[in-house]
């Protein structure tokens, strides 16, 4: 389950990422723009690690605890993936 | 002056990021809310490149021929701060 | 156990390394120098995924199967650190 | 011209990565590789700014101030690519 914190966190980037959006509107100087893109990429980077730690210990722990080798293998190629794509985007 | 697809490309990743929080709301699967967010920040870094190639051909010409040494070495300073954050986030 | 592959990919590493500092005390131009050691940060990335992934599949394994709840708290709490140290670096 | 610094960052680096080799040899904890691994990554992207910051402040005023329109939009272009790199590595 995703907890609340996480969700009040998706909706201030929505209303930041709105603001960016006036910004370039309004023809904002082009470097104050990029800021405040960067401010949201690295709060969105906040939100998955607070997910992806939820899911460690939840759907990890019980996958890898349970007796389905498959589904065990499955979740920890999730988890890889997760963070190969984290060190590329 | 900021391009239209900026704009453009601003409006969808807004899209995406209500549909993720859309996600959360209905307890989405961790693994896959993580990937669309991770999709967002790589489409935001899109932004931010197109943001600055406009700034780099227009901005930072304007400045570095102009006369005004200060103004020069403070729009030199922005772009390499750009950078240190770009590398960062 | 760290695979072979693992140490190949280090030892080359070191190899370009060596060579990007060549490159700099023969004055090399400076985008050709960078370039050159941003290819040096994406290998090094695939060495983290590639130490990660044997340790996800066999530590991380063995803490989350064991009886040891503070152990397997302290597994999880790594994994989840060093994803979010390579969100920044 | 590269700096004595920029040259002296890269020794110290090269020595940092040969630590991590003899740590895989050595069979060290994966997580404790990782970390080292990760520092020497945030050690590079520190020395990739310092070389922009150099060719900024150099090659880049010269095309720009120069007569020669190609070369200009050539040196802009290799600054937006070094950005573009910096945010997938």
């Amino acid at each position: 389950m995703h907890s609340e914190d996480t969700l009040r966190r998706l909706k201030t980037i929505e209303g930041h990422l709105r603001g960016i959006i006036r910004m370039v509107e309004e023809e904002a100087y082009c470097i104050d723009v990029i800021r405040q893109v960067q401010a949201v990429e690295a709060a969105l980077k906040k939100v998955s690690g607070q997910i992806l730690e939820g899911h460690l210990n939840s759907c990890v722990i019980t996958a890898v605890q349970g007796s389905d080798l498959a589904e065990r293998q499955r979740v920890m190629k999730e988890v890889l993936e997760v963070f190969e794509t984290a060190t590329k985007v």
